[in-house]
């Protein structure tokens, strides 16, 4: 990797574990030069715009965050296995996150939906990658009559990923990962009562 | 009410439906004034500091939300009903807001968790009371014999909550209600699942 190359992955890497917590827009520049330790022009050098740098850094923690979602996938060759994979990841979001600041799909979201349509229509695009993933998965899973083929994939993908976002959001206000069990616990429910009788 | 009594109430009213949408700490000053008319001076007459004008707007914003709330409970007698009545606002949150950009303890629980201590606890206690709420709900209907004995009123909670919040976060990113119906279509399966048989 070229040197120009490595200061901008390192520019990333700080930026994304910074704006992740702080805000990806609102986090002001003087805050991102004292993470990388580089004067504005040093930063500029590498990214047009702050609006740049932040999307930018998103894709980086939504990069982080799709790898915990594929290794979680790994050896798991049950739709159910899968799902509950799904929600081991989000565990970790609360418990031992992968990447500071919980989940950059749900805190890009709230930040930008009523403010900043240009991050907001990044967010619209990660969010459709793990909504699909989790609706082929249970598709599947009807395919291979592991699931009932009356459970509706749409529905499943929309309650898995509405009830994790929520209970991450109450798991990091409260600092308990109370929360977090209680939601994955009716969850596991849930997808349960959705398997075809062995 | 006094005038100054009357600008310090036109503030946090104009202060709470844009903070709400823009961040509550997060919205530079420069845009309160553009909202409210007024200089920084005629606004921190008023408020001892920008923190002070975000965390007395966010109570303003949950004073409305409250008032949704209790006027929701109003005439239902039953849980199961004021449960389902806690769905409709957060339906209408989606659709025809109360107060623009959504539910405030969403979207200050994502702002301040990981950066704003002060904010984050009177998000917590915010929080308690609608979790309370819906916890004295549960074990309401199981004393009167509405709901089975055992159901767990903090599990309940504390789905309904966490559900209920990331399917507005996915109806507003996509600014599509389709979301919250499926969030809503599943919780009024789950709180049917622990109703006593008649």
């Amino acid at each position: 990797m070229r040197k120009g190359e490595r200061t901008r992955v390192m520019i990333l890497e700080k930026a994304a574990g910074l704006l992740n917590r702080q805000g990806y827009l609102s986090t002001p520049i003087s805050e991102i030069m004292q993470e990388t330790g580089l004067e504005k022009g040093g930063i500029y050098n590498h990214f047009t715009s702050k609006e740049e740098l932040a999307i930018q850094a998103f894709h980086h923690s939504v990069n982080t965050m799709r790898q915990h979602f594929a290794k979680a996938y790994q050896n798991k060759t049950s739709s159910v296995d899968r799902l509950f994979a799904v929600m081991d990841v989000f565990r970790e979001l609360g418990d031992n996150p992968p990447l500071p600041g919980g989940c950059p799909l749900m805190n890009a979201a709230i930040e930008s939906d009523d403010a900043h349509p240009v991050l907001s229509s990044e967010v619209r695009q990660a969010m459709a990658q793990l909504y699909n993933m989790m609706k082929k998965t249970v598709l599947q899973g009807i395919q291979e009559k592991e699931l009932s083929d009356k459970a509706d994939a749409d529905a499943v993908a929309t309650v898995l990923i509405s009830t994790l976002e929520g209970a991450l959001m109450m798991t990091k206000l409260y600092k308990d990962s109370i929360y977090m069990e209680r939601a994955i616990d009716h969850l596991k429910t849930y997808i349960e009562s959705l398997r075809v009788p062995v």
